[in-house]
């Protein structure tokens, strides 16, 4: 049984499963399937239809929690565990695995991939045409952009490989690898290939370091691979799967 | 005859043209005019009331379409063709142009004048006192400031002229102004004049190069003037009155 | 008495004071007390209960003034004279002062002290553990970071003293100190500790200067301190108390 407040305007083509709470003043459209266990609260609006889409449906994973004022389009699926802060936009044709999790304000373009584990801080931007790998973690006000020549007809998304971390404010420019396990530095512009486990800041961002160099604040050891320290909020059965360094 | 949702609240003092659509939750206050055939998506304020806006109309113009989640206040102008994104903010007096598109979280905080067909990408910051020329670009996280020595009393507006695009997360500071066709790269602060045609990048920024020194990425020819190979979205009586280079 | 709109959902189990106003769409949850004379606009939450607030009320003094789409936790406690812009989001365990400002789009992620009277323009993020001092201005698109190696489990916040300015897009790394009378230039990243009266700016940002060598641009005087010239909003009572130079 599910969930649905009174003044939410649900579409009887909509697919709800199970134990689905739908908030106040919420709309569900037509083409969209919510799956069983999730929380979508109010102001919502789940399933926006527009000519890029393709009338595609909008998937909503079980166990997942949409916060207040989200908007997604249809045509996106984002498996099991999906759980977004408040005012989050999302676009079509974005195709997301377990457990992402998408900060206050952030806006997703559509056409794009993301892994598994995923978390996007508040105010993110995420261009068309992104690959994001698993694990990785993009803290406030980071774009990943993709036009080279703006405006122009080509886009050219960057690549963001798993358990790489971009800190604050920085711009990844189009077609720009941020390689596994790399660390962006706050208030950086990169552009280009990156080396694995690699440090790079600045603007224009340059190789600074191994990632393998810096020390945690309390002395207690390396801060990279943060995997091997920070595992809050991860099921146990998947951080048993992180690699050893 | 308009389709006006029943959950909308619009004041009779309002004047809503023909064709308008009006979706839920949606409130249109007293002191608006909406022209033919637009679009005001679900939970939008349109027309808020303020000290600042002499108590003079909003006016949308025709054929536009303004995205859920949007505000505007009273006492700004909108020529046709008006096009939003989700949650954009706009202030009282705003004088735009035709065909002028505003994406998603952009905040236009009054007090600007802004030509034809001008585009804001996302999350787009107009300062006070803005003069944005025709077929200019701004792309996300740009911020037009104004007042030299914050906080003062001196409000200096930027410039910004025709066909000149400021790619993602620039800052163009006080009283500068950004000359016809001027490419600013991304993650720059720009300061003080700069000469038409030219790419200034950096922090603070500087001069580069001449456009006509960058190419296209598939080679197909040079990149700027951009009006000579990226046309998509401008009525073709408009494109063809575009100067030759 | 009090105005409240007949599509607002306000909890029988909320405090709401005398000549308090509530706007339409709004919810108002159980563990609020909005004291009297305050607006809260349309579209608005207060009170979003969650399990890091530790079930404490939420407080809005008296004579404030919430925009509309506005969303507040439980368990943070506002001084009178609050004044926000639109789609503010502000988080568990803040504790301000008297006349804050929060511009619209800013979020405030919780766990942090403000004191009297400061201003925060359009789209700034204050993250947890950010100790904020009186009559500072922080401008948009700046980030008060927290995490010294992220991800990790340490939180260190910033600190910015009394009179302090932050210019636009600017990011405040993990622990620093920005002293009193500080500025802090527009797109700077700034690490570390600072003396008082003292302009920072660049990425990373170096001392440039005492304030005292910066000139209006009429040329009237000195542009810092600030105090010396600048005034609006703030009570008389208030700044015949400020500090002489």
């Amino acid at each position: 049984m599910s969930l649905i407040h009174k003044t939410a305007i649900v579409s009887e083509k909509s697919k709800i499963g199970n134990d689905v709470s739908i908030g106040p003043y919420t709309i569900i459209y037509d083409n969209v399937e919510i799956n069983d266990g999730t929380i979508i609260e109010g102001f919502c609006e789940i399933g926006v239809s527009n000519s890029l889409s393709d009338q595609k449906l909008l998937t909503i994973g079980k166990s997942s929690h949409i916060r207040s004022h989200s908007i997604f389009y249809e045509g996106s699926v984002f498996a099991e565990g999906l759980i977004t802060g408040h005012r989050v936009t999302v676009r079509e044709k974005v195709k997301a695995g377990r457990g992402l999790q998408i900060g206050t304000l952030s806006d997703l373009q559509g056409h794009c991939e993301i892994g598994d584990y995923v978390r996007f801080h508040s105010n993110v931007h995420i261009g068309q045409k992104s690959k994001i790998g698993s694990f990785v973690w993009i803290f406030p006000y980071v774009v990943l952009t993709n036009d080279p020549h703006p405006p122009s007809k080509t886009l050219l998304g960057v690549t963001i490989e798993d358990y790489a971390v971009i800190a604050t404010m920085s711009v990844i420019l189009p077609g720009a690898i941020v390689a596994k396990g790399c660390l962006v530095g706050a208030h950086s512009s990169l552009k280009g290939e990156t080396q694995p486990d690699m440090v790079y800041a600045g603007s224009p961002a340059k190789l600074i370091c191994s990632t393998s160099k810096i020390q945690l604040s309390d002395k207690s050891g390396p801060a990279y691979p943060w995997r091997e320290h920070f595992k809050r909020g991860y099921p146990e059965e998947i951080t048993k799967l992180w690699p050893a360094t």
